[in-house]
């Protein structure tokens, strides 16, 4: 049983900015932390290339991990002795927490668009797998493994403990929302952590709000708002985002027709194959790929030399703002590319905020996670947005935004073209 | 003339943890901001190994240059106007300020001690020769870039602008202290730095403090002493910087005794042979180093690769304190490790704090840089510590520590040599 | 000319919690402070009776004019050199944000209600009469307290200065949502300040904001709707302030009716009789009013002495939410109060939000201040809640709540009147 | 027994900007929070007359009480289960820290020199007297007040919860420098006040503190250090405190003189007859002081008439340091005041700094109060200093400070009297 596994004599602690401590008791936490697919998160940026925009934002998903942890740690302390909280279910819970994200790669979600990848599936290989991870899991029992993988692939019967760690109010999102904050810098993002751990309260099937608590709910969501368009979706960091798509792309389609390499692309072959297990698939990390556009900015291949030159030198694309029914406009410029010498395909990019793993809160919209509810006096719930005049007027509004993404600098440089020049310049107006 | 040269359309802001925004007025920051060997700082820790004590110290060398700039711009809003302030030299100390790390590489501090690499070297290489950085500064006049190295090398006639960027107490250690305190999440390293800088005053030969300031400089020199001891010189970061410093070590002796590696070491090849010149330094970074130590894991060389394991997943070596006068029972150690398989040039390994780049406030004994001045109301300057007792309290003392790293679990793991356990274990005492 | 009024030869900081430091370089800003008028808004809290439910809150009007003047300074000096602004002006500016609330009484809002004096009124009268204020204004032309008085009053020709002080984002309402929120502690109310004073603009007639700087007004925009709901509108403060009006109710009407106080009320005699002068006016501060709260809890009238051992010990009114329209009830209750020998004049209590000196943004419904205003690029001007989701979402709503209070303690110690008791609790469901 | 008395059913809490958040479970806690004799420091300041040199330094005894209170209810929570440590002691621990002040009155330390009360005495009364706070404790047994008495008198035999109020680095030291510090705005004043509660440790007679925390208490020293030297012992603080004290003298003379008062001192003639009861005790508070102060401007007595005058409207006294064997300079000093109409006693004021209530870290100096201990690895206790370079050099210090207090304001106008003006600005020098 979970509550078996013994405790730590000593309880350990992190230094953390944000929590200040992250405190360890329990032997299973303990040694989860330091096996090395755990440890293989200190390479893997939290905010992938938003640190090109905010220099700040260099944090790991090391940290971020270790913070939706000690969330859930103090929400715990919080439930304990309450109705509806199974305290032998207390280690599940802490487990996926820590857990969450450890199937993340480097820039997962790039990678995830061009080869396929899918970081929920390698979490539940790293957790079911041959890996130090499991054999730490299992030390608590032989189907705790698969708890926890349930936990996090969203397919327990423990609906409270999902809702835990990814609902719209969870462990998960509360830290990185005030980790993002604190390490960009940018002074949204703070809301009242403290008291929104303090009114929640564990129903059968989900963590629930006391509505005394529903003015730092909506801090939180306003937070998440002003984070998702000033940080998230900034359009620097999708400029960054666009050229290492496009690197990715360019590598794999010289890799399937043959090109010789000057640096051979070694442990990222097998993603250019797509035939990657588990074993390569935790070789990689940021410091991999960033060698590989290091090195590739020598390669010979003129897109892929320059589009690695663009991402390690911060030479970036421009943007426009683009209105996806426009297509003539868009065929238009993609011919006036081409006959620039410009390969549209890698140098004329769409860009949707819909393609973004962030979103505001949108109730309704968003199939598998349950919106937010509170709990009235009277013990009934109701949705946030029916009591929150301010999360009603943010929540019903969908906007999705489309940028189109251009060397500037290439055209500006068309001094043996200025016909093309001009034409160019007009379209993208 | 430096003033000429022209002012942004605009100003730019960059988004700063610690200085909440950096402002950039001047066409010559900007461009040397956006140039490819300013950029590459972004791929080099500030604080090297740290992160694997602190998790938040993931910050890079970009972000406390911009900071040193920032400080130093605030500093000149102060000095302009006053006697012994020549506006004139207003672009020397921002462009000095801001370029003053240009030349670290990875992890310098071990690589200057395996390598002999010289980062001061570096900078002014990249200063002086075929660069980007060169090319913008010339803009400002031909012998610009030779006056911005010689502030940086220290060797300049105007003493003042090198004691704002390189004294006891100047704009470099200022930001680092507050950035380093604010990453990593310590709670020391806060000082008043706006009350610094409204205190300073531009002498013939140095910046001075207004005596009315002193408290706020103590405070500043308890934060470097506590953040000296606390963060910079904590044994687990130094037991990764071993383990790091060892990798190197078996990287080149391997390399010069022809090993054949199955990951060629491409980049790094001239730091073994000790022929690297300024384009082969400049494609070293952070991750390409990284990337080495993550494929050097399957190395056969069995040092290579465990030191390599060893550090990528954080199993780092144990310590006890250790005196140096005890000659003997360091040579026993050394017996006791070789006869148990283990090659003490690797696995048993001193490391003392005077190897530090940090120190604290200890007048008089560095050779190079000037002891804090105070102004007295009178006119009259008078060395900090005759005035302050806490500064004199800390600034006496002279610790240095020596310690043993070794790896604890190797010897754990002696099962079938019992006798060399023993032995080890008894000598550790 | 104002301009010729000299600075100090040092310039003179105050240490402000907010603004970290308060800067003084004018000599008349530095004579302003010190004159006693403006000493006195030393012994009036900001924030009335906000302490009785937040313990911080005990800062004073002192520390938000000062704060007031420093968030203009800092426009101005963004200011400076761009169209539309005038520098000559710039004193004026200083003096009526430092000014702006130097009418100020001692628990302004109650006192207003009921001996209908007038804050602005006494402004003017500090600004324009015999006082140490006028004095030091006139040193810089004779007409210029008259020009300070306008901008106050908001009869001034330079709308632009108004704006600055009085808008919908003045350094009023900026100053004072950051300070309540610092004093109070709680989480909301925090914006990033500099953000905006650095995309504030002159224009004719009114500050406006540039359009890259909206994220940052909607910050301030939430932070003012928190604010107004969980601090300035909180039902512990207003049930404060209803027996804070019912004492100053009671002590008129004895005095009007002739009662001999054993605490004579000495210098509250004028605002009985309604005829308080100028000097009268400034002998009043929270010091004395206190005093006579503490004295009288020994008076003989019951009402009077009960209301005031309520508001010294804290022995608030609890309430009931109340519907306006629900005559009936609210005469029945009274009827019941007056059958159990409670008068319910002093005792049921209505009180509305909309009696409170604060709101939320609702552009088009507040008479005199002008709504906030983008820039866009091109120049044009936009009503901010067109352009922002968020602000038009909650600048939309009218939400007036009305409570009604009572003594809860009496009427559970209606044992010798059960039925009475039973009566009026269930009116008050 | 003190365990019985029950909790609230549900818990309630107190915003504060210091700790977040003030917890209460207790109803003993909550109830004596609600007594009459509590609620009264709401109106007696932390911090005296600082809040005329720091503006925001407004804060009152009632949050710094509650601070205490949540500070040793978190030690609380890390010695439950530890040895040494019985908790059946915690309710007197935590009722003696929440009253361990409640004998204050206005500006106590000013009025303990003038008029020879006691505050400890006074708290003495309060807890043992007939009063609220009296009720509340005997609700947990009979012999609960005596017991708290005795651990805030310092008699019990308790010394380990004496030492968690009442020592070297007590919940009340802890708590009055970080809020000073964050309501004064100092950066000073900081230290890791949740590192250092979780280092505690219960033994026989005192609290220790374990090693591996040393660092974090050198930061706590220094803070003190800082907040001692730059806020405590302001100069100008300690203008106004004479100025105060200057007053109540005259006062007193003139009351035992016979004078007949405009506005008769009222609840203030127990003082002057130094027979105050604890009735007439507890009227007095800060407001009352301070209505007196503001009335008594318009007295006839010029002595009393301008003091009063300086203290409302902070036109204090400047200073001039001063050494106390210097008997003749101030002996001529004295006789040229006389010689020019200045009362000496009243206008020339020796103030020292050994007077304070405030002092740094000095083991060894301090009868009553135990110095720090650590508890090394082997359980064995070193003396902070031993052990702590900073600490042992800040704590060898004894400085004291002696200044000369007198109104510039009257000398500079001397203009009929050029002669004394001369001679007194000369002695001065």
């Amino acid at each position: 049983m979970a509550q078996d596994f013994d405790k730590l004599e000593e309880e350990k602690v992190f230094k953390d900015p944000v929590h200040r401590y992250i405190h360890v008791r329990d032997r299973l936490i303990w040694e989860l932390i330091g096996t090395k697919e755990f440890q293989r998160l200190r390479r893997i940026r939290q905010l992938g290339t938003t640190y090109l925009t905010f220099h700040g934002a260099e944090h790991s998903r090391f940290s971020h991990s270790l913070g939706v942890y000690e969330i859930t740690r103090r929400i715990i302390e919080v439930f304990e002795g309450k109705p509806h909280w199974d305290n032998s279910e207390r280690l599940l819970a802490l487990a996926a927490a820590l857990l969450h994200d450890v199937g993340h790669g480097p820039f997962s979600h790039s990678f995830e668009k061009v080869f396929n990848t899918d970081h929920e599936a390698f979490s539940r290989k790293i957790i079911l797998g041959d890996t130090e991870v499991n054999q730490v899991l299992r030390k608590v029992s032989e189907d705790f493994p698969e708890k926890v993988a349930d936990i996090i692939g969203k397919t327990s019967d423990n609906k409270l403990i999902i809702s835990m760690i990814s609902s719209q109010i969870d462990a998960d999102r509360m830290d990185y929302l005030l980790r993002d904050a604190y390490f960009t810098g940018v002074s949204y993002g703070h809301f009242d952590l403290e008291r929104i751990w303090r009114v929640m309260r564990p129903k059968e099937d989900q963590v629930v709000i006391k509505q005394s608590g529903m003015h730092a709910v909506e801090d939180y969501i306003m937070s998440r708002y002003q984070m998702y368009w000033q940080v998230y979706f900034h359009p620097v960091t999708r400029s960054a985002e666009v050229i290492l798509r496009k690197i990715l792309h360019r590598a794999k389609s010289l890799y399937q027709t043959g090109y010789t390499f000057k640096y051979a692309p070694g442990p990222l072959s097998p993603l250019f194959t797509e035939d990657l297990d588990l074993a390569a698939y935790l070789r990689l990390d940021e410091s991999v790929i960033l060698y590989y556009f290091q090195m590739w900015q020598e390669e010979t291949d003129e897109i892929l030399s320059d589009l690695c030159q663009r991402f390690m030198n911060r030479r970036l694309f421009k943007y426009v703002e683009f209105t996806p029914s426009n297509y003539q406009a868009y065929a238009d410029l993609r011919e006036a590319f081409k006959e620039a010498g410009l390969d549209p395909d890698y140098y004329l990019v769409v860009d949707s905020s819909s393609d973004l793993p962030y979103d505001f809160y949108r109730p309704g919209e968003e199939g598998e996670r349950l919106p937010i509810h509170l709990q009235m006096p009277d013990g009934s719930l109701k949705e946030l947005s029916r009591e929150s005049d301010v999360v009603e007027a943010i929540s019903g509004k969908k906007r999705t935004d489309h940028k189109l993404y251009y060397p500037a600098d290439f055209i500006n440089d068309f001094s043996s073209q200025r016909d093309a020049k001009e034409r160019i310049l007009q379209l993208l107006k």
